[in-house]
């Protein structure tokens, strides 16, 4: 019996456990301390009152013999999935429903997706960088280069030419940086990926977040795309469910690699492999997409939007230079007087009580940044700002 | 771009999609048909009334800032987790919480639970078996052999000392067969992956159906089980959850390969390509584990296991051989009059309306075997069996 050993080869994330063991510590020795957590990830607000309501009636329905539902189909009902089409709509991309595959959130799906390919293919993925898109590769022993996200090109990387691989990941808007991709950014990615016969993993999880009618809230509102991408997205941060687990990929049936329709593969995995999202989520789901869901949603996400102006609003008062808060709940800001990351954890959590995210973590490249979210409450993260203004 | 060309190896299955055409054809042709359908490997009895509530409660929860939940551990909560754990002790099988892992069923840890071993790994399955342990193999490309399960063992083949593998499936009670190993049947398997560095894969997704104390609903009331292997499970056909998507996984710590503890090779598995079971779902299963919902959803198991009495004692009385019916929702028979599977289900559907599952489509040793279900409702399956004797 051999193991993979290819799960030795990863290294054991510290992050968030240290940021966990200082801000402890801290607390220890100042045991009146208000520490304000503007590093959160996760969503705080509660789920809108149409989706429990939805929850509330699709158990009932599980719980008569006339309306029980037993297994659904593994790829999710219909009645989502022309949802997420209509939805796809409103930026003039046409789906068709056989592309659109229900899931349990675009973090299982973004690893999932790597069965589909070759364990030959080169990997290309942003510094810094959303730590799953690196662990699910080492695991399964594909070779991984990265391309330099920085101050010069905002966050942004551009394809170059001189760089060849099978795999792209892209997240606009992005985690950690919250920076976004134009179209013609986009379109760069695309028409490399044509030319390189790759392939681009599209990490739209963060695109409720979009305000600009000129931003890409699809890569499919870019032309040649459905050639070349499958896109992941998320009701996680769109709606709240981060505890309630649905997302759903795309997988355009124009998207053929050596002959193969990259869609078959993806339902074969899925159907051998998965079982489909609950009923019950499936149907708070839905609710999420119908007029009133769409409109009790956007309280929600406008409330964190609110945040994260306040956040960048400070950092532009203050001269900070920062990428993300105005399409995005990040705030990926460099660190002031040239601190590296930690020194500015420190600082920052010393002299102010506030407890970020030091931007080392998420890659090389995130050395001397520092992220922070709009996830939390108005009235701390207005707090957390006037403190920002007192400390610089 | 490579794509992964094991893909290409899959066999398309046209079992339940032939087994509908048939259905169909015979409808056009015989309007009036009354088809009782027996091949239904769904359950149908809604969720019991404690797990409605449950969910409804939860629903009301993620409803409220107060005690909205977002992420949860990747592994499960611990109140369900120390549930499982509780569960076990009733057969003296005592688990660490740590060992516990909860998904989303059993159909995808079995699945992905092979990322955690080398693709060099050589596979035993039984023949015939549940379609999802070939296929997810074949996928990832590694070697496949069969071990023969028939009439002679009563479809539970016995390891062979010259037979080499790496990993071991065993499903008991089994799918398709319904047979159900021993204490000493399963003694000599977990023998055999001791002396050979093996690990089994035991797929426990039925054990609720076992009647008798002396026969293992677990694998590791068997000694020296901890130490070779992964037990799965789910709350599918224990509590009618197909359709609602809650299973548990056991990687017991004493199981190391090459110095490594597989249970912590899962949990990083798990804690990068899942992001956990949704709350509603995992309240639900918690219900299920209180006494009242024990209780619950035992009438439910009940109302199956009399369908397969009801089906099992008409075999009896025809002098038909099967296996399962006793400890199993499935009743495997042998064809009448040397019929092969299709023949037999053709002759079935004429001549009594009466729909099943031919044997042929779990693997060459189910030709000339037939699998009728109990999940279906009490007066068809009656009725049913009044038409098998009036036919025999």
């Amino acid at each position: 019996m051999d193991i993979n050993k290819h799960y030795l080869e990863l290294e054991e994330s510290y992050l968030f456990s240290t940021i966990a063991k200082k801000i402890n510590e801290f607390l220890k020795n100042n045991k009146t301390a208000d520490i304000i957590r503007l590093g959160i990830g996760d969503v705080t607000l509660p789920l809108a009152p149409i989706v429990v309501e939805a929850i509330k009636n699709a158990a009932d329905e599980m719980g008569r013999q006339e309306t029980f539902k037993g297994y659904g189909p593994e790829q999710g009902y219909m009645f989502l999935r022309e949802a997420i089409k209509k939805y796809y709509t409103r930026k003039n991309v046409f789906l068709d429903v056989e592309e659109i595959f229900i899931s349990d959130g675009a973090k299982s799906d973004l690893g999932n997706i790597l069965d589909i390919f070759s364990l030959n293919n080169t990997v290309l993925v942003p510094d810094p960088v959303y730590p799953v898109y690196v662990d699910t590769n080492i695991m399964a022993g594909r070779k991984i280069i990265y391309s330099n996200a920085n101050e010069t090109n905002g966050f942004l990387p551009l394809p170059e030419d001189k760089i060849k691989c099978d795999i792209i990941y892209i997240c606009s808007p992005n985690n950690p940086t919250g920076a976004v991709y134009t179209k013609d950014g986009l379109k760069k990615w695309v028409d490399y990926a044509i030319k390189n016969d790759a392939v681009i993993l599209f990490d739209a999880a963060y695109e409720c977040f979009i305000k600009s009618e000129d931003l890409p809230n699809s890569i499919y509102e870019i032309e040649g795309a459905k050639k070349c991408a499958i896109e992941f997205c998320s009701l996680s941060k769109t709606a709240g469910f981060t505890g309630t687990r649905c997302g759903y990929t795309i997988v355009p049936k124009e998207l053929v690699r050596q002959n193969s329709m990259l869609n078959k593969f993806w339902l074969r995995r899925q159907t051998t492999k998965f079982n489909g999202v609950p009923y019950i989520v499936q149907k708070a789901a839905e609710a999420v997409f119908s007029e009133e869901g769409q409109k009790q949603i956007k309280e929600n996400i406008q409330y964190y939007s609110e945040n994260a102006k306040i956040i960048s609003d400070t950092m532009d008062k203050l001269g900070i230079w920062y990428t993300g808060g105005k399409h995005s709940p990040y705030i990926w800001l460099k660190c002031p007087n040239n601190m590296t990351s930690w020194e500015f954890f420190d600082f920052l959590l010393k002299n102010a009580e506030i407890a970020g995210t030091p931007g080392s973590g998420f890659g090389k490249n995130g050395e001397g940044y520092f992220r922070l979210t709009s996830f939390g409450n108005r009235e701390r993260t207005v707090e957390a700002m006037k403190r920002f203004i007192k400390l610089f």
